[in-house]
């Protein structure tokens, strides 16, 4: 990761958090539209968009912590909401075959290809507030304003927002149904998806009034040649982005992901009866795997030429033999397999070490996603000058915008089989995220919807108007 | 461990067990009795023995598998067998207030202090058939050979051999029930323990016409000033005798045992989200304090000055936190002590260096129980004088007899508060026990039953009888 972005070094959290200035207005912006007036929105890119965060994670199907699972009911109300939002920032809007909530505005060339813009209004349980709402509200606010301002009709694209059904996966253990069958790469099979309780996602649909027929799915599918490219703005859910002391990065990509199942057998003796030099322990033999392959994740360059991030391990102990699983998480399809050999090989010369038998498993298998150059330029420059705009010190964001990895999965992972996909992240407390501990400064959503605003003011009016 | 026997290296099993020929009653014994008769009593001490073995081993509460646990039926079962066998050898019998069943032979000296000879009847669940019943039955038949040959009234000392009937503790959580009354260090209170049906141990004696009461429990306490020791063959529960090639072994003590829970705090991250340089991963840091541990155990030498035995670490996962035990055994005190608290600052810089906190409870300490050096001499010699008798080859056993440790706990532990306390152990196939899968070869019961007749006649009859 550090070859990724500029490292200032870890300063004190509290210290980079004070250096974010709440004093907004002084319209320093170098961009080509300089506000200067209105405060930068903050109006609806702050205050009406924190209030609608707090609305919205208010809507729950659970008492007393956040929950929107798939079509639930709490789902439905939610989604009717973000639907008045989109209407009031004067969005043509609409519900598709799979629950997905759309909002667009024409272009003034009616066959431009549309910049999609979208998140997912679902949660897990537990939830905290920021995770997919944020994107989906401050896209809309940053549309509204454009409306305020009288400029919602001299985009040179269709600008649509899309507020996905499903990205969590939480009751049919399977992630991305909304994006999916917009970027038409949901199977008909996943109608027949049963929850723990047998129902399936065709039934869900039908309760819901929607068709749930293989037809009705194909119907979500966007056309390719109708669309331009898919920006999404998500809280972080990692600690860099306040590590370094921005409230905004660019994501230079989604990191593809392996899980590995390695299952270490050995020998139980009774307790204490066995000598060191005579044992087959798989649990210490794990151990020393575990150490390996951390030690594999923080140097690859000492066993390897390639650039890594690795998961988290989880472990579960069972009578003379010892299971972990493996996440692995690398931005570089090529350098992950080149981990999983590499780490596979020195597996077996330690198991053979020590006498113990192992067997690895590869449960699950995800490429990377790359965003496009030109999309994350895009955003990197509409960041970089709201950054300098609503900071009072012009000492402040002298550096690149960061530039990072995404571990974590998102819907621009499905909507990358569609079209070209850019993100933004936004800086969130402690990196913590699917949690009710979740938090972003209010002026951390204002940079968040100001920076899309930009956007689609550098790239989608004509300079000229 | 390897300082404590002569190490021939760890020739193949198979290879080894090879070396013990069946080919008994050559009488090349150079013991002061030579027996070149009568196939060294194979008739008694290996067919008798090993025939009650398994009919022992077929009294069980269970189906399907062997339990036996304190005063159940299955006990009582078995406790009546033991004394018919015991009447059988010669013995006086009876049953004291904690249901250890007794045999005792008196000396021709009405004054002289008694040896005991004993083990355990009660079993884990699903257990092998030797554990604590090799060492009552070999005591058994070789009492019953010294009537035969009519030497029973020719001892200097009573001999008692006592089967205890609780060492295992499975019912009420509790070891040594049965030989800690005996060595009268089983406090008044354990009458009040109960299982997990509420049942006490009080009411299970209430049940099986035990009087049950504080007083009843204070009779079945020995004199120390007129018992003049323990002995206790066992089978070793460990691979050490195999893979010597040896039938028999002295134990030189019982470890002492302390079990740290040792709790690793980090924090959790979402997957993939938190770079390897930021994580505070508990997982990983217990992975290093695993390794860590093992290599002290392992060679402790580089650590401290210390000899040392390590028990095997279960493990649980939480969020966020990592529990493991470490169950440490080691034949001296000190040295656990001085391993406790080197591993503990270790572990202190270890997880310093992570940034995860850890704490170290203590949740159990018994102290290390050295064996007699006289009885463990005596033992050795019976046990030498046994295989070379036994052996056609005068080349096999020309080494001492192998002197171990016991990682496992004994009712030896119970009755060192009482005498002095010697074991013999004997070797079981691949260092297995508490299963079913637990097995003594019939020559290795043989040896055993021989051991302790040997041992009987050199130092309990006139040597001039």
């Amino acid at each position: 990761m550090a070859t990724h972005f500029p490292l200032y070094g870890l300063k004190p959290l509290l210290v980079l958090y004070a250096s974010i200035v709440s004093l907004p207005g002084l319209g320093l912006g170098t961009g080509t539209v300089d506000y200067g007036r209105d405060e930068l929105f903050s109006e609806f890119l702050r205050d009406e968009a924190v209030e609608r965060i707090h609305q919205l994670g208010k809507i729950s199907d659970a008492d007393g912590y956040l929950e929107r699972t798939f079509l639930s009911p709490a789902s439905i109300t939610a989604a009717n909401l973000i639907l008045s939002w989109m209407q009031d920032a004067g969005l043509r809007t609409w519900v598709d075959q799979m629950g997905n909530v759309h909002g667009r505005t024409e272009s003034m060339n009616a066959t431009s290809e549309a910049l999609l813009i979208g998140s997912h209004l679902d949660t897990v349980i537990d939830a905290g507030m920021y995770d997919g709402s944020l994107g989906i509200v401050c896209a809309i606010s940053a549309l509204k304003v454009l409306k305020k301002i009288g400029k919602l009709g001299e985009l040179l694209r269709p600008v649509e927002v899309i507020a996905f059904s499903d990205e969590e996966g939480v009751r049919f253990q399977t992630t991305f149904l909304g994006s999916a069958a917009v970027a038409g790469i949901l199977p008909a099979s996943a109608l027949k998806i049963s929850d723990k309780n047998g129902v399936t996602v065709q039934d869900v649909l039908k309760e819901n009034s929607f068709e749930g027929t293989e037809e009705s799915l194909v119907q979500v599918k966007y056309n390719q040649k109708s669309v331009s490219g898919y920006i999404e703005l998500h809280i972080e859910q990692g600690p860099l982005l306040e590590s370094l002391g921005y409230p905004l990065g660019v994501v230079k990509g989604i990191a593809g992901q392996t899980r590995l199942k390695v299952t270490v057998g050995g020998s139980q003796g009774h307790a204490g009866t066995v000598p060191m030099f005579m044992r087959q322990d798989p649990m210490a033999a794990s151990a020393e795997l575990i150490v390996l392959l951390e030690s594999l994740c923080k140097h690859p360059e000492n066993f390897l030429a390639y650039d890594e991030n690795c998961g988290g391990f989880p472990k579960e102990s069972l009578a003379g033999l010892v299971n972990f699983t493996i996440d692995l998480r690398v931005i570089d399809d090529m350098a992950r397999e080149a981990i999983i050999l590499e780490f596979s090989n020195r597996v077996q010369q330690i198991c053979n070490h020590r006498n113990v038998n192992c067997t690895i498993d590869r449960k699950h298998n995800a490429g990377a996603v790359k965003c496009d150059p030109v999309l994350s330029e895009q955003l990197k420059n509409s960041a970089r000058s709201t950054l300098r705009k609503m900071s009072t010190d012009t000492t402040d964001y002298q550096h690149e915008i960061p530039v990072l990895m995404s571990g974590a999965g998102h819907d621009a992972m499905a909507m990358s089989h569609l079209t070209k996909v850019g993100m933004l992240f936004v800086r969130c407390r402690g990196g913590v995220s699917h949690s009710p501990e979740e938090f972003v400064l209010e002026d951390d959503v204002w940079a968040a919807g100001l920076a899309l605003l930009q956007f689609l003011e550098n790239n989608m009016l004509n300079s000229v108007s």
